[in-house]
């Protein structure tokens, strides 16, 4: 039963989220819908990220078994097709070993964060970036995001429904920066809390329009309690870019 | 009366394009629709560019008279609350001379297209590139464009339904340039003819995919003949950039 790994983009604006749900569209069910229409067998197809309603992906890694070999290409190309027209498509293709696990292999998730600051309404970029108003000082979120990069309890960050064993996390890097009418947010760890990304980042933009001091986020991390945290970003502006697998950078 | 100076972007998919029409939604009907919700007078606005249906705005500029004077910026927001939920944001309004012309005083319009060259469908690009299979060779299509820039008759890449008095136009730059998995083209000129930019997209395709020789594109425009044009390349990648006024550039 071959198994192949999958790198999938995806416009997230129409779904629950990537996890399959009773009543309600997703990213896994819509692919797996392709992939037993491809294979003629009921199919599991494993993400790497969880991600939730409504957040993008560029680069999102999974895996599915099909009980009939195909040339890699192959696979992707009539996945594509039966994935029409559905916004989501399937980047490439490629044979794995049969114990690729996408979830449980991964080495690193990588998101990007994109804020739109001005007030007019979005147009083109509508369910794809947070519009916000007040001007924002991205050189004083970078610095103060660098208290969150390392070893860390999280617990501060993490959405009361998060199902992770432990809040203690760490964070590989964070960068915040303007790149004229937008400011984004570049973030990667081995793995995140439930909504971790979108409260780093609602935090951030407290001390980007001024409403808090750089040391803020230093103060909340460290208080490691739930409601020292400020508001939640929407997922407009939340993509996974890329998942990597390369044990010399666990 | 006072006129102001409105600069517009818009995502056009939905809008038969700027030009008003009966029976189908216009970006120009729109903004008139709610410049008459805060005037309380029927009101014309006029754009510099009249973009097809489904071409893109990251810069139009158009000029409007208001019955009563009101502080640019209230111009912008009441606009801009009158056009929800439609994708169309007024980004900036000025104070304009009463005989300042949005279409008639521009001495330059700026137009960016994004080619995304792969294989599997777009997803959150959908309907704002143009998917393209075929590898493309940038270097190649910006070689083959520099024969259109200069004074000439445009006849090959123009529209039959074109209302010009003329085919000869002048342009001032076009440039042919990959970034990453897109190609991206960008021109200014005075003013276009109808479709002119899609007819030059897609006969620089034909180039660029190894169809025709880079030679090609000077060979059809000398021939100043409408059937020798390659495809014309979908409203999809288009984008209206920037309007400019600077009569030093003319």
């Amino acid at each position: 039963m071959p198994r192949y790994k999958l790198t999938i983009e995806f416009d997230g604006s129409g779904y629950s989220g990537w996890q399959r749900q009773d009543n309600a569209p997703s990213v896994q069910q819509t692919l797996e819908d392709a992939a037993l229409a491809l294979d003629g067998n009921p199919v599991q197809v494993i993400g790497a990220g969880r991600t939730d309603a409504g957040v993008h992906a560029l680069g999102q890694v999974a895996h599915v078994d099909l009980a009939k070999p195909h040339p890699a290409h192959k696979v992707r190309d009539a996945l594509n097709a039966h994935l029409r027209p559905h916004p989501i498509s399937v980047l490439k293709a490629e044979v794995a070993a049969d114990d690729f696990h996408a979830r449980f292999d991964a080495t690193s998730r990588s998101y990007i964060y994109r804020i739109v600051n001005r007030k007019p309404d979005l147009t083109l970029d509508k369910g794809r970036a947070w519009k916000m108003p007040s001007p924002l000082d991205a050189d004083a979120m970078h610095e103060a995001a660098q208290a969150l990069v390392g070893r860390h309890d999280f617990t501060t960050f993490r959405d009361s429904n998060c199902q992770a064993d432990t809040p203690v996390k760490t964070l590989k890097m964070i960068s915040v920066t303007r790149r004229g009418g937008e400011v984004v947010v570049e973030t990667t760890a081995r793995s995140f809390l439930h909504r971790q990304v979108r409260s780093m980042v609602g935090s951030l933009v407290e001390v980007g329009r001024g409403k808090e001091q750089v040391g803020w986020i230093a103060d909340i991390l460290k208080a490691a309690d739930r409601t020292a945290c400020g508001p939640v970003s929407p997922p407009d502006g939340l993509y996974l870019t890329s998942v990597s697998y390369d044990p010399l950078t666990d």
